[in-house]
């Protein structure tokens, strides 16, 4: 028999460096023999990127909070049924860029909707599935908006969005604080060695709580 | 100040004669110089009604029941928010062909989705929000399965079929047992002219109770 894969997934802000590092951590996976999935959320899967689309559309402009926190779920549902459940249950890792902590940080922190709606809609997508680890890339917001305005052409970072992204920072670390077993703080303001090493630290010690 | 206006459902299988009827209903209730807004779930919006494509598109067919009921339900918040509340406030009434009954009768009764689960949704977006009437179309599944078979196209009504709208037919009742208040049922399976006159004495009913 197989042993159940876990999931990993990575948080954070923007220009926080996810991507940059999704790549080690697949490489330091794998020296364990460990096969992983990447995967992101929201979609995953063709239809969940359908569903993603309708709520990224420009011209759905009108769409209301709750409209958009139920898309999202559902997107969220259907990648857990149809990839992530069953990829852990062949024993696969999957390592998911952005899940439930998420919609907690961007759309209850950040946007102001009740974090109680929020963790209702939670149980009734996942009920007490969790991820195994999270990893929280945490970085001023300041200094996430100066890498972030490098790699693409955000000319007009406004004084609401640094604000809005100060409110989603501190949500991030709200949830690590209340989980701290589960969601682990990686300084992401340093270079990309120095996080890395953070990294692979957290990987290390996960993995051999877990005799690996 | 305008008095609030009321929601009306049309609720009922295939083939129970609701379309028929509608015009009817809205020309009773101009004739107490009601304003009538007409609609339809699931969509009702433009942004509703593209949530409805992607749960009704063919090429989704590995949608998961839970993602399906999410859609739904994204689908009648946007709705409920951008077209029944502002009419109501409004003024004007709003009859709408199928709302949340239709989720408890066909994805609860007749995929067999624990009423439970329905009812949490329906809570988390109507709150205690609910149609002032709903006239229910009951007719012997089989006669609507005739009358559905005269209109369009249905060559291969199988056996699974029957079974299935029978349990949305008395999915359908359950709710109108429990909540006869609101759910008046009609006999569907008489004709045109006695269906007029049974939802007649409703209306008539209705808004005598609220002093028209």
């Amino acid at each position: 028999m197989t042993a159940q894969g876990k999931l990993i997934t990575l948080e954070g802000s923007e220009g926080a460096g996810k991507s940059t590092q999704i790549g080690m951590i697949c490489d330091f996976l794998k020296q364990y023999n460990i096969q992983v999935v990447l995967t992101r959320e929201p979609g995953g899967t063709p239809i969940a990127e359908r569903i993603r689309d309708v709520f990224l559309d420009k011209n759905n402009e009108g769409l209301c909070a709750d409209a958009e926190l139920l898309l999202i779920f559902a997107a969220r549902a259907q990648h857990l049924q149809e990839l992530i459940l069953p990829t852990l249950n062949r024993g696969k890792w999957v390592i998911c860029d952005r899940f439930t902590d998420a919609s907690l940080a961007y759309q209850g922190s950040g946007r102001g909707l009740e974090a109680q709606r929020i963790e209702q809609l939670q149980q009734w997508v996942l009920g007490n599935f969790q991820p195994h680890l999270t990893l929280l890339f945490d970085l001023p917001v300041i200094t996430g908006m100066q890498r972030a305005k490098q790699r693409s052409d955000l000319d007009r970072i406004e004084h609401e969005d640094l604000e809005f992204f100060e409110k989603v920072r501190q949500g991030y670390l709200q949830i690590a604080c209340a989980q701290p077993e589960r969601v682990k703080i990686i300084d992401a303001a340093k270079d990309q060695q120095s996080v890395s090493q953070q990294i692979a630290r957290v990987l290390k010690q996960f993995l051999s709580e877990r005799n690996y």
